[in-house]
């Protein structure tokens, strides 16, 4: 076992970055939102934007983010254990230089980003609101990352409005089921929807992932709902799409 | 050629419902969007429901409502050119006694409906905004269906609102390109989202169509992201849900 894996947790490898994530099922491990969040951000590749991955986690998505631009990423995360994942994971990636993890919590990024400075945020928030009659989830690390105990959509809107410029984007997931909220909220703080997909398990089925592009100060018009993606097929195989997402082309070039 | 058609008019035959409906291209024809609203809206089957069609234009919607249900259902029209073509194809298709076309302004509406009474609207409305730079429709039959000339989405949701009673359903068709808008107005209205469907040109297309369902007075909980629609194929051709939406059982039949 690598020395900088602790008890209960194993490398996984993604074959579209050629990145190798610390996770664990205990604590923490990121799933396909997180690879579908960090494919549908669009970063500028120069080597001067100011990007923040808010609600960080392992740092899959920082880490992610990192073959997609020059400049240099901030990841954002409130538990101490899922930092520790990350700076190690960032460590055994050699991306030290690149990606910097901040362990605190983000009613405090104001310490960190000057107000108006970010070009881009991207964010995997929490889910599920704390209202009562939702299942809580009894591990205390899984908690936090998915239900709103720490924080909610609208500090995460509240805190990203104020760090991004004009024009500076965010990108989120979130579920489908909380749209209205997640557009209201965007309107509350000045972030105008601009790219909308929808990710179906199936075919036939419901919607079950939300992916959504908010512009700060944006104009209005122009909101595009992209093409839907379609996880797998009735057979419980991932489609081609999402394979590619997953994979790159690992799997093409295993073949030559 | 049929006494009851002017000049410039055919019939269009909507093979799913069995019925002839008189359009005009110089004036008025239907479209998709309308079919699509129809096969949307899900009405109650008995005969004691309030069911109303807004912006019912040459009676499309109204018409293809009528097999759904045993109840009376009516359509709103500000157009006369436009209820004389409905109230043709109501009397061809022998619905006078289901379909009841009124020729008003919607502003109006509450002089044939009591507050608080419809259980369903249904509502193809005028799509386009008239800010500048809009390009404008020169045929003013067309461009009153079209652009936000006499009535606008908060009007529609306005009034609509209005005359629902709680739990009262709307089925409205828009431009995905304004599903904030709707979703605002909607809540600024009481009306809450239930089911959203969006509908595809192609599988690799944004979406062109919104169909949404909204519930005066709802719950905030359990919005609905339905199964995505496309329409054709690389071929051109109808997909088989979209065939089955138009044809119904029509092509089957035939093939017997």
């Amino acid at each position: 076992m690598s020395k900088l894996l602790k008890a209960g947790e194993r490398f996984d490898h993604l074959f579209q970055y050629n990145l190798e994530i610390i996770q664990s099922v205990e604590v923490f491990s990121f799933s396909l939102d997180a690879i579908l969040l960090a494919d549908f951000a669009r970063l500028p590749q120069h080597n001067r934007a100011n990007i923040l991955d808010l609600c960080a986690g392992n740092g899959a998505v920082t880490l992610m983010l990192s073959p997609q631009t020059k400049s240099k990423i901030y990841g954002l995360e409130l538990q101490e254990r899922l930092v520790d994942m990350a700076n190690r994971s960032v460590e055994h990636n050699q991306l030290c230089e690149k990606v910097r993890m901040i362990q605190d919590d983000l009613k405090n990024a104001g310490q960190y980003f000057k107000r108006d400075s970010l070009d881009i945020i991207t964010c995997n928030p929490p889910y599920f609101t704390l209202k009562n009659g939702t299942k809580r989830n009894p591990n205390p690390h899984l908690e936090i990352a998915r239900h709103e105990l720490h924080t909610d959509l609208n500090e995460v809107l509240e805190i990203s409005s104020s760090l991004l410029k004009t024009n500076g984007k965010l990108f989120m997931v979130h579920r489908p089921d909380r749209l209205v909220e997640v557009i209201e909220r965007m309107a509350n703080h000045q972030i105008i929807p601009k790219r909308l997909r929808f990710v179906y398990p199936k075919k036939s089925k419901d919607a079950n992932i939300l992916l959504i592009e908010g512009i700060k100060n944006g104009k209005k018009e122009g909101l595009k709902i992209l093409a839907p993606l379609f996880v797998i097929d009735d057979q419980g195989n991932y489609l081609p799409e999402v394979r590619s997402i997953i994979y790159g082309n690992y799997q093409d070039q295993a073949k030559k």
